[in-house]
């Protein structure tokens, strides 16, 4: 145990400290009561956290253990953890309708990006995706990203900075509609109304044999982009899905799906640059 | 353009090449007829691909722009293509039932792992959770990869080699039920039949806040797995899944559904390790 | 037109007035300002419905025709209709969990029941199924239904009346776990938390070729309940199902599912009696 | 027992026989050797019921009872039982794509049809809603069947004179866009490629609360149907939705969905008639 030891949150993924890290301050930490009570905080001398089961002085957070529990001032017990990919996406603060994990997963998943890649997406809105591209494409990748609304930008902006990852990020006020200024792209990310305006753009930008990844909410978006996609002739394997997800209530001799689920987030449509020749 | 350029296989996933890339001898490209004719290839002179939609000579590959395409003795459209994650799991070799992308990528973005993780796996089965393992963690990190079956081992063994990411994968012919050598570890991924006899075990292999993620065909899995972690006593945020994906086909005017889907895969089970005092 | 006719509840379903029918004196109505105010009832002179859009006079729709609207004190349109199937049961006092339509009418369909079935029921709860099979059995078909609850009955008794189906439902206040008085009966509903135990009592109460529908929510009761049907020996073409309904909204251009559904109701077991020799 | 008693068709759904029902000759049974092998025949002196798993004399079925089996000359159990709704579906020669099980009982469930209900249907295709709503609507009820196609009506009548509902149905080799001939009808169901023109003739047939149940492969009919029916302006309660049927497979420790499901038939569209005052 290095006592005084800086974790910087750009080595969040990696493995760099030990199993015996403690809480620091300006540390990046999140605290669960429970299922519906989560903070992402940054430790901070005489902060306190507030809850309705109690508060939490940050004093009392600083010398634990990652992983250990504190008692908040009403006995409710609060464990103190690093926070993950999705806990980032959890405690950010919402500009727009965010993308879920069960599709950035799977975005992600397709569209063969990893560490290095170098990526464009468009709009940001508040940065989610934006986020678990950061987190993927690692310290060596890039991610830019396009919103033509400014107050959006600034969220994300905001957003990014807690989870640690904006330093990977280039965040563009610009009409994505209007030219992609990279070129030699790994992948282009577009979750946007009307993704069919940048077909051409997201086609100039990308390598051959790389992605486009396109997130709509209602069907007839996803007919009008995969017409769009088919006419502009340079991209193959052209698909078009959707996911769902369902939780389960597990109980000792009765389990059973949750009553309620989301039925609908958006439509995944996936394709693949080749050379028009 | 740099005509003798070797590309190297580790470096997939990232930007290192420029946009006129043309394939070389010993490369590994993706070949692609339609989406049921599809060929992971590694070039070589006087080799020959064939197909029933007529061959193409490796020969005729080598110096061809990556994205272009070619005909094969029949006539047919061939797109030379740089192979993606996907790509190489749809090209492997089959030793058992494999992990599907619906559930890889929720898999992986649940776990919170990235670039420079330290994953441990078991079983290995065929590999394709490996590989996006291996795809994930980058260069930097590592997957210890455990089976008890030396011929799955050696199934996976030749799989990785294709994708290129076998350097950063340790196989063991070891039974994780009997222990996990490595500590400090970001994520433990169990595909068994038994999964709640190795919780211990990723307990002890575990950094605090970091995750379990288990996949079972069962339900009755589910049950015995999540009673075990409860019962274990040092996991939180015990969630169960399933993840059903539905593919569309989109023509003008008349887009629906697949007709036939595929209704189950496995279930997912998530944790993460917390202290116990 | 027939202005003093009486309209007997028993013909629901049934083709016997005209187009022109007007609303009379203690009939049953169905008045539907929108998706959320939908009133089921019985017109009585001086009575009120009163809403939170405003009320509406009893006497104001005497003499109405059916299909027409009315306009509430506050100004908004209500419909006055003749309830259907399904309208009865939104208009239900609730004692238990209700079977939904999409459950309700898979059941029945499976059932192979029709006019003139006779069948039998367990429990009742709140007899919203024991709604749907009095409506399908018809005037000359019969539901036996038992519940051991006193109060789930009465609750049961006073919906039935609303519905005008009540002559054609015998109500018992009976263990069923302690055997089926009926035989020869054309199919049998277990809605209960063990149907394991009613198995046996079933199998000797149905006709042969008939079938037997059970309902439950968790996975462990299909399970148990299907193994019970196995060793029991006597039924064939032992299936379990699971019906999910999605609803749309459809809006021009913008089509796409709700975001919230329910996940989850129960699971449909079907099987089907044969001799034992 | 009465050996000598004429078991008519039209009572099938009913009760009329007793328990210790035998088959006779010119008797309509269905016989069951395994989940694929399922033969819906009529006993007929000398003939014989030929499969892979051996063959049958229908002499042998004569005074057997219902509910009981036989053994085919390999040796193989055949069931002898009465068919029910479902086994006439499956038993039918097909002319078109048909409406599926899990789709028909909840466009039954929400029409709110019934014993002696009067509907009308087009297209009939192969015939299979047509028997279901003739097996609901009963003997006192009717069912108009609309069709272009002179091949399609011949086989729907040769479909159900098999289950013996042919006497309750008016089959109609008629254009149902050019009008509908009858009029005070309890429901209209469609199943056409073009539903948004015949929107006027079902509101002209349908009495008033009554319903227009529509069924559509594709979602741009589904929004072209919906946009028809709220310009139409005399109908409400207009609802799209979408039945997705999971089939569980039950072992003893081992419970899960089929891997392969049919992920997609078709929508529901549902609405009812108001006047247009």
């Amino acid at each position: 145990m290095t006592p005084g030891r800086i974790i910087s949150r750009k080595i969040l993924g990696g493995s760099s400290y030990n199993m015996e890290r403690t809480v620091k301050e300006d540390d990046h930490v999140f605290v669960v009561i429970d299922n519906k009570r989560r903070f992402l905080i940054k430790t901070s001398p005489k902060e306190i956290l507030g809850t309705d089961k109690g508060f939490i002085k940050h004093d009392d957070l600083i010398g634990m253990s990652i992983g250990s529990y504190v008692r908040t001032s009403r006995g409710a017990k609060a464990y103190i953890l690093e926070p993950l990919l999705q806990d980032f996406v959890r405690g950010y603060k919402r500009a727009t309708q965010i993308i879920y994990p069960k599709d950035a997963g799977f975005l992600i998943y397709l569209s063969g990006i990893g560490p290095s890649s170098i990526v464009v997406e468009a709009g940001v809105g508040t940065g989610c995706l934006t986020t678990a591209l950061a987190h993927f494409v690692g310290p060596k990748g890039k991610v830019y990203g396009y919103d033509i609304d400014e107050e959006h930008l600034s969220i994300a902006r905001e957003n990014l900075e807690k989870s640690g990852y904006l330093d990977r990020v280039i965040l563009k006020n610009k009409d994505i509609r209007e030219g992609i200024d990279e070129k030699n792209i790994d992948a282009v990310f577009l979750d946007l109304p009307d993704p069919w305006n940048v077909i051409d753009h997201a086609y100039d930008a990308l390598k051959p044999s790389r992605t486009l990844l396109i997130y709509v909410p209602t069907i007839n978006q996803v007919e009008k982009t995969v017409l769009a996609i088919k006419e502009h002739g340079g991209f193959i394997d052209i698909k078009s899905y959707e996911i769902l997800l369902r939780e389960y209530i597990v109980e000792k001799g009765a389990v059973r799906p949750h009553t309620l689920m989301v039925g609908h987030t958006g439509y995944i449509i996936f394709s693949r640059k080749v050379l028009k020749v």
